[in-house]
This record gives C-alpha cells, structure tokens and sequence, in this order.
C-alpha cells in the first residue's frame, strides 16, 4: 500500500506535521501489525521526527540547523540560490526516509513525536511517500 | 516480530551500545534472511551507528555534537531544561529510526559497528523498538 | 534478495553515486511494487540522499560538512588519523541507512535524488549492501 500525501509548504524554512495523515493512512489501511516507511523526494526537504507539542521545539529545530548552515553567497552551488545551496546541505544532515512500527493497528510514535517534513527552501509544492508492509 | 527494549541510561549524554540485545533478538527469531529495524520513541534521544571499540569514539561524537548545539539559555522551548531543548535539535540530526539487513541469521554490520542509543537528555528511563521482518 | 556493491572510493572525501548500480538491481530483481534498503557498514563513511545534478552540490555538502566537524589534532580517538576520528563523527550525523520505494518496477527517487555513500576517510575499498523486498 502506497500514499502519496501532496501539500504545501508555506515558509522559506518551516516543519509541516504529517502525522495526521500518515496516522489516517495507517488506519485506513488496516493492518494489524507492520511497519510504515515514509519517502521524501525532495533535496532541499527532508524528515524530521521530534516534537511539536509546544511550537517552539520546531522554531529551535529550524533555528539551529539554520545557525550551522547559514544560507550565504560563498556555496558552490549558485545555479539557484543561496537558500536552495544551503537547503540541499540541510536536507544530507536530517535525511529523508524514516520507518515506523505499526503495532495493533496504531504507529507506534512516542507521545510527543511528530512525522515532520522540513522545508528548507519554501515556499513550494511538496510530497512525500508513505508506504506500508504488514508483518 | 517484536521486541521493546527497556534500559536506564546513566548520564546526561551517553551513547549506550544495545548491539547485543538486538543480536540476541535476531538470533531468538530463527530468521535466516530478513530486515531489522530499529526505532526510539524517544524526542531526546536518537540512534548512532557507529564505532565503539575505542570508548573514545562515541565520546568524541557526543563531545562533537554538543560542541554544534551548545547547551545553554536562548532556545526558545524554555518549557524543560536547555539540555531538553538542545536535545530535541541533536535528536533530529542523528535520526530515530535505522534499518539492518539480516544475512544467514545473522546482523550485517560492519565488524566495528554499534546500535547506540544516543542520549541526549539522561539520566533516563529509555526504551527502544526492534522489529524483525522475513524476506 | 540482497547484493553486495564493493567500489573504491577515491579521495579523503566524496560523494560517490551508486543510484545507477541499485537501480539496475531493482531492474534485475522484477519486483513491480516494494521497498529497497540500502546499508553502509563503515564506520568512516555513511549515506546521502541529494542532488548530484550540478557536481558542485556534493562539493557543498563535504564541504559543509567538514566545516562543522573539521579534521584536526584535538579528538579523543587517537588510535587511527585525525581524519578517521573526523570521519566517525560525520558518519554519525549523516546516517548509514536509508530505504526506498519501489513502485511499477522502479525506485521513486526525485527526480534529480542521487544516492551517495559518503566518504570520509578515504580512498578505501568500500561496500554497501543493497536488498529488496517485494511489498
């Protein structure tokens, strides 16, 4: 089973929580017990699992990596720009697969873990792939 | 298969090697061919693999890492300790979830490699998901 | 079904492409629908999923990479080079485990995704184990 979750982001540099619609997809699926993997196609994007309860966990997330990766003129990369050099960087640091145990029906997420896609370079049309096995 | 991994970690950052816990999974299985993966639940907490044999390798990847997230007062998530707040950004750079490939009943790792439970916020009770598929 | 990829890498530091190597495996394989693993077990090098269109992003992202965690004189693990305590860190940080879709007999990669182990301590001789479920 496969889902392809399309949305948009709406900042330059922003956490968008996908765990609604991939918790949905499990659901909707129902399979018992398996395991969810979940694709991001993008190279200025990637995946992040960590916490959303108080908003300013994703702010620090985003400011850091941010802070160690400062969008500037001096990348190789200029064929686009500066943030777009500086997001493909981001993206190799946090990655973009991410699998998850679906245990009794349910992701087996810890209580505050969120299913974040980061944006690194926004706003823009974005997707990611979540695909289930049961076993 | 299944198995939830309970165990205390010891410090505030520490990297706690759980190779033979998951080994030992993979060999009660009686799995010849198939996947292992490996989740925390955890927001502070994240997963390294890598060497171990030189107690100085893990202790030079936590130093290293603190050295990029500085524990200290301007985070915005204040709601916990600075040590929380910049555990949430070290959990999101090395990862919570990793995958292994078992081969002839065994793990395929790399004659050095650990499954590290990385620490970032302990001492604490911690616990991590290991599930074993065939194929 | 599993293979062993063994290639030389051939600087201290690289991005070396291996999309097309697994991606002729996935051919090979003639599973229309699955999920294909790809695990690095060095301890010095690890997996980068991003764009390898303009030669110049890889060099930005060693390039960055080394920035954060440059090789020098001052780690703990002084049994090997100063590159090789360097190269355990970076592996960290970047991961040695990624998994991807496969979907009407090919991988779901963006459409300018590489897949890249990452050298950090070379040139060596280097393998990755690629393996493919159907699902």
């Amino acid at each position: 089973m496969l889902k392809v979750i399309n949305f948009q982001s709406s900042a330059r540099e922003e956490l968008v929580n996908l765990k609604d619609e991939i918790e949905a997809f499990v659901g909707d699926s129902k399979i018992d017990a398996g395991l969810c993997f979940v694709y991001c196609p993008h190279t200025t994007g990637g995946l992040v699992v960590n916490s959303y309860l108080d908003p300013n966990t994703p702010k620090d997330i985003l400011h850091e990596i941010d802070r160690l990766i400062p969008t500037r003129l001096d990348f190789f990369h200029t064929f686009d720009t500066p943030s777009d050099a500086a997001g493909h960087v981001k993206s190799s640091l946090v990655g973009v697969s991410a699998v998850f145990v679906i245990d009794d029906g349910k992701l087996m997420l810890g209580h505050s873990q969120g299913i974040l896609f980061a944006e690194f370079d926004g706003p823009r049309d974005r997707m990611i792939f979540a695909k289930i096995i049961p076993g």
